[in-house]
């Protein structure tokens, strides 16, 4: 992940005071296990991100991998998966480590927790001149827009956004955090940047999960209208080069989808799932969350995709199959 | 049901007039039974909500027990399905009962059958002072605001609107009917309490069905970017407390959502079904219409639920069963 | 299809200087077969609309018998498809069909390619003095609106667009390339008249196909809020008379849908399928493209429909078939 562009990072923090406070209901005479040695932390990234100066995260043997070859200086994670970090990692044990990791973003970014509206917006043709925009079309503050792109009307482009040259924004849109290479189109009513539909079930009141990240539409890319693309929450959601996708679709956050990838409409697919290139999927395919679909990878419409897809693979059906499979119960089905 | 909130009720009306008239079409000499009994209509409600004033409708089996404890004086409904009324409730029977029910609540409620636009909407800045809003946002008329809420841009809030203390309204959203109560968030782009998708089907021009209700989103709720939720027919849509809804959400009329549920993102459900407490739908999940949800139940995502779901049941696939057996389906198909 | 209402026709246009110019990249010398004879084209048109001036392509199989009877002038195909086309018809082969032929199409119809923002729209007011509007509409170049027609808010009629009388317009609603005819109601936050999902997948930048269609939408029809319907590429997408389409509906490019039609939310319907009158749809239902659905179909929710579906019959399940036959399997499953 590169640096941060758009959330103004508070740290660095000491790691006794970061975990000890009022916000986290912490003390450390009990909940915690002893820390071993205080330090200085600089941020808070995902499990592959994170440096030897940031804190980091680690809730679930899925991420095994990822944990054992962490950099970080200190990991927020429970008792039973102490065993997978490196030995000089930091390790702070903690019952409900999404909560613990929530209550520390929030000290580093904490401005990222809602989408407070931004009431600071003009007219775009008072501080873009150059730009050509439609009516009732606003800006906000820290945005820059490249050469010879035009947006439509009554669009809103809140505040944290980038957009690169030769770009096309339709009318209806909403972007924040946001970051746009060149020759990017984004179609009418389309919203890029929400925060993510994250947060820690709570049965009196859910607590809302902070998103820090942003999102990355690579160069030539086209999003269909309404659709919806939310930002990461430690991390990107990216949608890679020459990637097209049509109306209806869903991008939760922190998904990744690579370079040439044809996306039909009312696609969904869930939150932190990574797609290689060359992958075609069909209307209404669904993909979990968390997954892996390789490159060149095609989904039948209507699919429901449950676990990880290999390279060069054509699947389909509810759970997605291969398709020879998938034919051949289907052939046997109808005898 | 609570008081209708919003629409005027134009009685009571004599029962005689309210069957017998230009709009339904009918005359007391041939069409329906004999009226035993002239009697004063106060409102026309759903069977388990009409008191002992009220006319309602009995169309289906299924409200077999409904009906059979229904308080209605009065109540539209086939010769076959007279046996399970009470005795002292009025039968008036009909071919088409949903097109004469249609027709009464007309009379009842004249301005509920489309959605007109209000075109008395003022900039929200003229008429309340103390909400902090954005640019190009509108109000009508019968409105409410709570204390430090907040609203976004070029969102239009139609009349018939009560919006609680602490709540965020996004950009671009539109309500209408719709009731909210404290710290609800609406994100950007939704639409809120517009008529259901409720008519009769009539080759040559459909007839729309008068939409009464309301939408109620009770405290601490949050509904997704560009999803829809349609107020009720006769009876009122709710969400639940501390209940979030993800992006592209649809929401059909008079559906009735427990508290503390999670529903992922393009998720539908169809009109009149109920579900529990602390249910969990995964993504692009369907619900049919008119079924019975139980509490702390878990629905997989992409599934398709055509039956009733007891409590705290599991459930995955299309039609939806127990994951127990779907996943020993799975396995038997794939050897 | 009538004469195109909307996009200029440049031609016509020598089949020489059509074929073999600086757009296509092609010379007489090579890459195509040698020309039979130079004529003069008037337009382009697909295999059943071309007339005896007009030239057309020809791709797959599936068009075979359509191919057979077509009275074009000309077609532009390949080497295994020649045979199917009748004697007169000049035919032009090229190893890439769909991409000469945007080629051929982006000549005659230049503007057709992006949506390029309308930046000539006027306050509706100005412009539509009689009609009944809301505030922050815009209007569009080639615009007409019947008698008795009512408009929303925030609302952006782009250029080449007819609305007949009576009809209902909501908030937020973006039409561009689309005819209403009288008493057609469009829903809040609908999208009609984007070019559709249509591109040459192409590794360094896809090329994206024109769309010179439009959308027809015949009276008495409704369509649901947030639902987009894309217009055809060399055709139009129709929804015929009478025909209800409920919320987060997805008509893509070149779709017929006949008379008096259901389709419940969030169904969505791919490229050029053909649905017959009296078609029933449920919830979340998805039908493949190029497919053709009969009349009185019904479609459960939630199926997915991959081949053609007979007249009168009843289908559910993914892929979808015969109810008889579905409930069947599912027995058979749960034994």
């Amino acid at each position: 992940m590169l640096k941060n562009p758009f959330f103004k990072n508070k740290g660095p923090f000491k790691l006794s005071n970061l975990i000890y406070n009022e916000k986290t209901g912490l003390n450390p005479d009990h909940g915690l296990d002893t820390l071993p040695e205080d330090v200085l932390i600089s941020d808070i990234k995902i499990l592959n991100d994170a440096s030897n100066k940031d804190i980091t995260f680690f809730h679930s043997l899925k991420y095994k991998e990822l944990a054992q070859s962490t950099k970080a200086l200190a990991c927020i994670t429970k008792e039973s998966l102490i065993q997978y970090l490196p030995t000089k990692c930091r390790k702070i044990c903690n019952v409900n480590v999404l909560l613990l990791t929530a209550q520390v973003t929030e000290q580093f970014y904490p401005d990222s927790i809602t989408d407070d509206n931004n009431y600071d917006l003009k007219p775009i043709d008072e501080t873009f001149k150059n730009t050509i925009s439609g009516k009732n079309t606003l800006v906000g503050s820290n945005v820059k827009i490249g050469n010879n792109t035009k947006i439509g009307h009554n669009t809103i482009i809140e505040q944290n956004v980038i957009i690169g040259n030769n770009c096309f924004i339709g009318s209806n849109v909403i972007l924040r955090n946001t970051y746009l290479e060149d020759n990017v189109h984004i179609l009418d009513g389309a919203i890029v940047g929400k925060k993510g539909f994250g947060f820690i079930p709570n049965k009196s009141k859910n607590y809302r999960y902070p998103h820090v990240g942003y999102v990355l539409i690579k160069k030539n890319s086209e999003i269909g209208s309404s659709s919806t693309i939310d930002r990461g929450s430690l991390s990107v959601t990216v949608i890679g080069e020459n990637t097209y996708l049509d109306n209806q679709v869903h991008i939760a956050h922190n998904v990744k989808i690579g370079n040439n990838c044809i996306i039909a409409g009312q696609v969904g697919i869930a939150g932190s799932a990574t797609l290689g290139n060359n992958v075609m999927i069909g209307g209404q395919a669904g993909i979990s969350g968390h997954l892996k679909i390789g490159n060149n990878v095609q989904i039948g419409g209507g699919s429901g995709v449950i676990k990880n897809i290999p390279d060069n693979t054509k699947v389909m059906g509810y759970p997605a199959t291969e398709i020879r499979n998938f034919l051949k119960k289907m052939r046997s089905k109808n005898d």
